[in-house]
Parts: C-alpha cells; sequence; structure tokens
C-alpha cells in the first residue's frame, strides 16, 4: 500500500479479535489527495458507510481507518456516532480534517463497536505509521481471509513516466458485491482530476469488483476507496487512458483474489455467458449460474453435471419472452458431454462458456465452489 | 393415494436407480376424472413438462406415470418422444386415451431416458396396479427424500357429506418452485366443475408449494396434478368452499413435510416478513431471507446472529424508494438479542418474524438449514 510516494500506513491489535491479532489498521497520505469511492448498494448499510456518506468529503480522502472483528453494522445512529468518533480519533492524530478521513469496519453484523478497544488502537495505529507499514494494514483488514490480497504495480504511460499502484482488498464470505466489494483500497502516485479519477474508479469497479461471487450474499459493508497522491498537471488523453486501464486491472487482480479466497473455496470458475438476447439477461443467467448451490457443489465434487446449469439458466430465463434458449456449454473449450471434461475439472480455475443462442449479449462473471468449509465456517462460529 | 374411492396405483423396479428400489409408479382412476395442473414456470422445462403441455387434456387427466432415476430434462426433443412413449404405453396398458396420462420423470438432468428400461417397467407398474398400491407408488418417486410424503384425509362439507382427499409429494432438493413443486399428485373423490377444481387447485399452490424452499433452485419438472373421481352433481357454494379450504390445507402439509426433507434439512423455519411497503417487496424480502446460504448456515448451528438477517434485507431492499427498513427480527415471540433466542434455535421448528416497519403488506415462506449433509449429497453423488 506504501510503494506508491507519500502513503503510510500502521496497525495495531486492540482486541476486537478474539485471537489477538492485529485488528485495526490505519493508511494515510502524508499529502492532500485526490479520490474516488464506490460502496455497497445495500439497503441497510453498515454504519460507517452512512458515516462515510455524510461526513467524508470524496474526492479530498486522504485517509483510512479500519476495523476488523465487528462490522458496526445493524447499529443504528449509536452505530453512526462510533464510526464518527473513530474517525476524528484518527483525524486527531494524523493531524488532518475528520471529513478528509473516510471509516470502514468488518466482521460480525449486529454488534456495537466498543469504543474502549478501538479508539486506543487507533491512536496505536497512527502512532505506528510508516512507509513499512503496508503488509499489517493488510493483516488487519482481514477476517476469515486465508491469504493476503495486497500488492503493488507500476505502469508506465504513453509519456514514458512510471506511476505506482498499490492495493489491500479483504474478503472471504458475504461476497456479492452490488457496487464494490467488502473492502479495497488502492493508493496511486498521479496527479489526475477528480472526475477522471471517479470515472476510472467506475469503470474499473464494473470490471472487477462487480462480476465476482462467493455466495451471492451483498455485505452491507462494501467499500472501495482509491486515493492518488500526485503532483503536476493531471494526466489527460493517452496516459489517463493508459493510467485507468491499469486501474482496472489491478481490481480485477484483487478481485480473483477474493473468489479464489472464497471461504472454502478450493477452485475458481470463470463463467462467460454468451447468445443472450441482452445485457440484463446475459447478467441474470451469469448471477444465476455463479450463485446456484447446486452448480456450486458440483464445481466442488468435480461432477459433470450440467444438468444443473441448464436448471439454474431455465429459472433464470423464466418467463422471458423470445425463442427457447439452445444451450451449449463448454469448459476450458471442452463440450459438456466430452469425458474430457473430468480432467478439466481437476484444475483449480478454468472457464465454462455458457451459450444461449437467443441474441448477441454476453456477460462474465467469477465465482468458487461451495463446500464442507462453507458450512463449517458459517454454521459453526458467529461471524 | 387410493383412499379416495375409484383411484388404483402400482409400481415396479426398471433398475433406473442402482440402489434396485422402486423407480416406476402408475396412478389411475378406474372412471373419467375432473383435472388440474399446475407446471414449473422455468424456461426450460423438461420434456415431460412439454409433451404433457401439448398432448395431455387437462381438465380429463385420469392417470399419472412417473420414473425416478432420470429427470428426462434438458434433452430436446428426442427426449419429448421418449415421454411420449411413456404415456403410451401406460395410456395402451390402462385402455384409456394417451391424452388422458400425465408423464413425470424426477432424477439426474441431462441423461436420456433408457427405453428399454422404463417401457417394461410401466407395463409392470400398471399390471401390478391396485387399491392398496398407494405405498408403494409413493416409494417410487422418490430419489434423495428420507421419509415419505403420501396422507390421505377426509373433509366434511357444509352438506355433510364425507369426501376424501389422498395425497403424494416428494422432495428434496432443487426445491424452489416457481409454480408448482418437484413432483405431488393429488386424488378426490368429489364431484366438481373443471374450472372450479382449476381455481382450487391454483389457490392451494399459492398457498402451499410456492411458499417453500430448500434451495432455492427451480426445477425443470415441477408438477402438481390434482384429479377428483366423483359422481353426482358439481360441488358448488359452502360445500366447493370447504373442500377448496380443504385441498390447501393438504397442499400445505405436503409442503412443509418437503421442506422438513430438504437435503441435510435438520431445522424447519417459517419466515413471516410483515411491514412492507407492497406484496411484491415483501415477497422479495422473504425470498432473499429464506434462500440466503448465511441465514441457512446460521439456523444450521444455532447461532443466533441476526445480522445475517439484516444482510439479506438490505441487499433485497437495495434500490428501493421509501423510507429506510427499521428491522425488528423475533424467533417463535422472543426478540432477537434476547439470550432466550439460543433457546428457541434448539427447536426442530419455529417462525421467525421479520418486520421491516415500510408499510402494511406480508409474505410467508417456509425453508430448511443448509448443512454439511447437503453439500455431500450435491457434491459427491450425480443427483
Amino acid at each position: 500500500m506504501c510503494t506508491p510516494a507519500r502513503f503510510v500506513a500502521g496497525s495495531a491489535a486492540c482486541g476486537l479479535k478474539p485471537s489477538g491479532a492485529l485488528d485495526v489498521g490505519v493508511l494515510a497520505a502524508t499529502v492532500p489527495c485526490v479520490s474516488a469511492m464506490v460502496t455497497t448498494t445495500s439497503a441497510l448499510p453498515a454504519a460507517p458507510i452512512l458515516r462515510n456518506r455524510a461526513h467524508a468529503d470524496t474526492p479530498r480522502v486522504r485517509a483510512v481507518v479500519v476495523n476488523a472483528g465487528t462490522a458496526n453494522a445493524a447499529t443504528g445512529s449509536p452505530g453512526e456516532a462510533d464510526a464518527e468518533a473513530m474517525a476524528r480519533r484518527a483525524a486527531d492524530a494524523l493531524g488532518v480534517d475528520p471529513a478528509e478521513v473516510v471509516v470502514s469496519s468488518t466482521g460480525t453484523i449486529g454488534d456495537r463497536l466498543d469504543r474502549d478497544r478501538v479508539l486506543p488502537g487507533v491512536d496505536a495505529a497512527v502512532a505506528a505509521r510508516g512507509p513499512a507499514g503496508g503488509p499489517g494494514f493488510a493483516r488487519a483488514i482481514q477476517t476469515t481471509d486465508r491469504f493476503d490480497k495486497s500488492g503493488a504495480f507500476s505502469v508506465t504511460l504513453a509519456s514514458g513516466t512510471t506511476l505506482t499502484i498499490g492495493i489491500a482488498a479483504k474478503g472471504a464470505g458475504m461476497i456479492s458485491p452490488g457496487m464494490a466489494t467488502m473492502l479495497a483500497y488502492v493508493t496511486l502516485d498521479a496527479a489526475l482530476a477528480p472526475d477522471d479519477l471517479a470515472a476510472a474508479t467506475r469503470a474499473a469497479t464494473a470490471a472487477s469488483f462487480n462480476r465476482i461471487s462467493v455466495d451471492g450474499q451483498m455485505s452491507p459493508s462494501d467499500t472501495l476507496l482509491v486515493m492518488s497522491a500526485g503532483d503536476g498537471p493531471p494526466l489527460a488523453g493517452d496516459d489517463l487512458a493508459v493510467l485507468a486501464d491499469a486501474l482496472r486491472a489491478v481490481c480485477r487482480w484483487a478481485a480473483l483474489l477474493i473468489v479464489t479466497d472464497g471461504e472454502g473455496a478450493e477452485r475458481v470458475v470463470r463463467l462467460l455467458v454468451d447468445g443472450a438476447a441482452d445485457a440484463a439477461e446475459a447478467e441474470r443467467v451469469a448471477r444465476a449460474v455463479a450463485d446456484s448451490p447446486l452448480v456450486k457443489t458440483a464445481v466442488h465434487g468435480r461432477d459433470a453435471n450440467w444438468g444443473r446449469v441448464s436448471q439454474a439458466v431455465g429459472q433464470a430465463l423464466a418467463g422471458s419472452a423470445g425463442p427457447q434458449a439452445r444451450l451449449r456449454v463448454a469448459a476450458d473449450g471442452v463440450p459438456i458431454g466430452d469425458a474430457a471434461v473430468a480432467r478439466v475439472m481437476e484444475r483449480r480455475a478454468y472457464d465454462l462458456v455458457v451459450s444461449l443462442g437467443r441474441g448477441g449479449a454476453g456477460a462474465e462473471r467469477f465465482f468458487c465452489d461451495l463446500g464442507h468449509a462453507y458450512v463449517t465456517l458459517n454454521a459453526d462460529y458467529t461471524t
């Protein structure tokens, strides 16, 4: 996260995670930023989302403070006050305006945040901040994640300038973003006009976090925040286009890691629906197949039971006008029905192409399998 | 099934179930009937559904022939010819018109029906038919069902006449009927006008099979067939109303058994959504909660994690106009948050009331938990 110049991060353990692991993180730019953010479309957003919408002044956000262990969701106005208290404590410690600070919380829904733990944790995380704090920040924001989803990438613009993109994201359950994902933060060292960063962020989200599903369940805490601390004139023309492409590529990289680390996941499927009557139909079919527990258990069991794809398509198209679907399905190019499909399904990742034969529209979606570990994680623990 | 007068049933094992269990069933009236049927709204219905729509002449159907082991779905026009062959074989053996015979198939989707096994099986089932054949018929139509879902009930009309209703139904996975359930057959000894039976069947379906969900997955084979072999003038007035109420009660009884026997199910929840802005919103929220893998695993784990209900409601209401939901949740009357909820969640069945505080509309839905047995059944076997 701190590979782009002018970003520092810090973390601390304040006791919200029963394991005693890092559970508070702060990420901040040392200079003013241009920023963009997309958040959940849930009708019952978490308290930090509501606080940020009211009090964080995108496009000039320059810091984020995060806790894991408690989502501070379904907590009403007391929860919003808790979120504002977290933002103010971080702003005071960093010496910035509270309107320049975004708050995120992830963990159990329905419990109040313990201020007596989290506020001293914010102080400790700010005090620990530095250019080497990225890995600790990435760990602090995780819950049931099995591995890290942070990295840094460089992009060379048309003009020859090289810029850096840092990203940290988390999964691993309640993943079916309607606007962004659970939590993802991107740092950049580019000079950008706010509207250009907002547009690039929207385009990157549409091609990445909005195409993944672990369990079809939208989180009330979904947040993607992009902060860029560049100097000089804002990027334009080909340079801006290259930067936007790079941002999309980095977001896809993180989105795929989130699916790969889906709760209990052993396999990742890239689903390509084509031949749909229109784009909305293609998206509807892609969601139905990607979220079907029957398809997901078949992927888990390496069972070439393509009738379950047919079932999900039939459900998604119920009531549709137009010609009946002429369904064709292939896994990594092998038509379903061919015995070689069994070998494809042994792969850790493969493409599944579902052709409807009704028109010219398509959709892409990434999903993981549903195995015993998902049930164990979600039935046996409060998460 | 044969408790109402003038119905006979038979069954046989033809080898479609690898276990060698009964897998072909025939149910027939010995006299002409009045009948009503509702079937799946899937856009890719199974071949028997397509055959019945084209060739079975409801309201005068008087027999049904069923096989389990192969669903004859996603099999194209060869599958429709197989279904027609089954109907004709049964019609010939019973000495009735093929248009008076309905065909059902349940089991694996995507495989062709083995005519060399099933057609002799139809002959054997017809030959074995008799008034004591109900239990065998009920077993023959089952797949992953753990227990029987058949019974007979008597109803005394306003006029004092006592009639009999028989029913046989099956589950246990791919249960989220869009119009009827997997397979359910009802026999009656009432004289009824066809339009009255059709209306009573639609009303009963809306209050029973269309309110249940095991896994949110609509089957391409869903069929409810009601056949009544009465004599005398058709029922009217209060007698018709009492009969329609009884039909609804019997269908709810069978629908609840299907949820109770959901794949891997240990618990059944009756979900009541109230305070929705309108009926469509109430249904959308009820489906979202009932089909949420996070809610279903929490029910399985007896984890009073009501934040997951909040999550599902938030997702279902995403983009809705009107006031934000003021969510209240109670289990068997105990508000969530009260420690006593833990004891309610130990019960095999309980009510979950989700109040939205947005308006005056409500919806009812029955669902089961999601446990390891669902994953085992669906990942480890082709079903």
